[in-house]
């Protein structure tokens, strides 16, 4: 274990467990007195079918998605339960920041997204006897969730909303993520994910914002110098201040589980392989929502995916902001996903 | 000095050398006994009007252009006399690893494309008495130096081909550069550029190479498992294949040379930073050939440069190989740009 201030409750705000005691792993590991972070807002109704889940993206935590819960929005609380749970790796789940030998930091085993979505299950089932959802939805990692519940629990699902992610990680995704995953190790005190001071690899998680800064937002955000409307001062300025600034305070072996996590994202797992036959499972009613200039997740990519899910219709957004529209830095990026959101939810399924 | 067997004749085949002298680069040092390198095909007739310059782009040297010089071809060095100029820190003209002190290996001083252009200026008029060229065209890097030959020497220009990059360094490409030097430089015997050993910073070229595997092809290539065809038998294969078997016997403080120097690319600088100034110089025919799916110069940035030639035309190149269409691995992307070329070569000007 390494205390890393971060994914303390003054960094994270109220922190909820559901303990999933000793809870075996997909690549055979057994993690033992894990569990699942997560945090609600709204109520659960009588009936138990008011419920949402907004699962979260790399590098973020239930904290991150919370902006998106609003009075009059899509996931207003005072309609729906709304749970964002967590995910392995994020540092306030079960983590190689957190977790005790012989599985500590470095040691950490590999975790497959549909490890997060078993645990993710059981909160759902057996803390709120929650037996279906009106809306799975979330962004980049939060998309393979999404894909791999609407999946798996193709009853439970009525709603599933994937966000500029994808159901089965792509070639180019892998190896962009392995070039990102060797910036983090490449930082000199590194040691194998057993350094001793919680950042001193920090040189490793510049490198690795510098190049999420090259494929983070799109050419034209650049050309344009749109990041001088949120005070930044040069190109190099932004990198800094908004790449370099969110990945500083983190924990590398946490980004590494969770890096390693999306590269191996694949619900076609659920099929033995066909992709057409696991996305075919899905009965939710699906609006698969890209970023129509992200570099992680082109068009292309999202578009391929939607065309296999049966009751399911393809929305665009269009934003400078490339992959990280879902910020919403542009608040009128917030107000577009929104809007699909929202009209997903009035559809009667 | 350091020896690196890659830039001697043996691998780069014959090499001459343009002697410059003491040579006054745009940043203020003074290269003494500098050269630029070269090699030559077909012959110059009488008149001297028969003259095509084929710059190279970032990591190569003039032997990377010679299959673009076929019987048969537009550059045919049965009607052309094509001169393959060199660029400085390609290894083989004035470069990091061949200078000797004080501005040896990590001390090379920074060089700009127009010194490159000044030097081939030279080559081009007092080596061989040539005042009109009937083509200058390159590839990336070498589209930089097209550019900046054609708005320094517009009336020696009597038609232009820029493949693939830009009159100005894009903010995107910047950062793009920016990144990969620091994989240069993140190798852990890199030593601010004092290296002892010519490949002991072998780590560092791996995962600049690496880098270059995530922007060098499209999603669509990998996706496609395009390098099949190639002999690869995995997409990390392809990668270690392709891009780190490239880099690898290279010089490091060479690669730097040139990547800062790409990076800083920007004829405007003959304006006064007035881009359309700079392209409304162009008196060449111009032909502006950007690849469909390149990474690294999007349609939209090279159009952009292309509407403020006057006498222009944008034709563009489709092909899943992305910025690396040139090296035609796909043999159809070597007619598509050759013939290109031929039309721009048959046009009367």
């Amino acid at each position: 274990m390494i205390h890393n201030q971060h994914y303390d409750e003054g960094v994270q705000g109220e922190t909820k467990k559901f303990n999933l005691g000793d809870f075996p792993l997909q690549q055979g590991a057994t993690l033992r007195g894990a569990w699942v972070s997560y945090r609600t807002h709204g109520t659960l109704n009588a009936a138990k079918d008011n419920a949402i889940l907004f699962p979260h993206m790399y590098s973020g935590s239930h904290k991150d998605m919370e902006f998106y819960l609003q009075s009059g929005w899509a996931c207003d609380p005072e309609n729906y339960f709304i749970i964002l749970p967590g995910q392995f790796g994020n540092g306030v789940s079960s983590s190689p920041s957190n977790t005790l030998p012989p599985y500590n930091m470095g040691a950490f085993p590999n975790v497959q997204i549909e490890d997060d979505v078993i645990a993710q299950h059981r909160l759902v089932t057996e803390e709120f006897g929650i037996t279906e959802l009106q809306l799975v939805t979330g962004w980049s990692m939060g998309a393979q969730q999404t894909y791999e519940w609407a999946i798996r629990f193709p009853d439970m699902v009525k709603r599933a909303a994937p966000i500029a992610g994808t159901a089965r990680c792509t070639p180019h995704d892998q190896i962009f993520i392995e070039a990102h995953m060797e910036q983090i190790k490449s930082a000199p005190n590194f040691n194998n994910g057993f350094y001793t001071e919680p950042h001193s690899c920090h040189v490793g998680l510049r490198r690795h914002a510098q190049v999420w800064g090259v494929m983070g937002c799109c050419t034209e955000f650049y050309k344009t110098e749109a990041w001088r409307q949120y005070g930044f001062s040069s190109t190099n300025d932004f990198v800094q201040g908004y790449y370099a600034n969110w990945f500083l305070p983190m924990d590398p072996n946490n980004l590494l589980t969770m890096a390693w996590k999306w590269q191996h994202g694949d619900s076609s797992r659920n099929t033995n392989g066909d992709l057409a036959a696991a996305l075919g499972r899905i009965k939710a009613k699906t609006f698969v929502i890209p970023f129509e200039q992200d570099m992680f997740f082109p068009l292309g990519d999202t578009e391929h995916e939607q065309q296999m899910i049966a009751n399911s219709e393809l929305r665009v957004i269009p934003s400078l902001w490339g992959h990280f529209t879902m910020l919403s830095m542009d608040q009128t990026d917030h107000k577009k996903i929104d809007d699909a959101l929202k009209e997903l939810l009035a559809i009667d399924v």
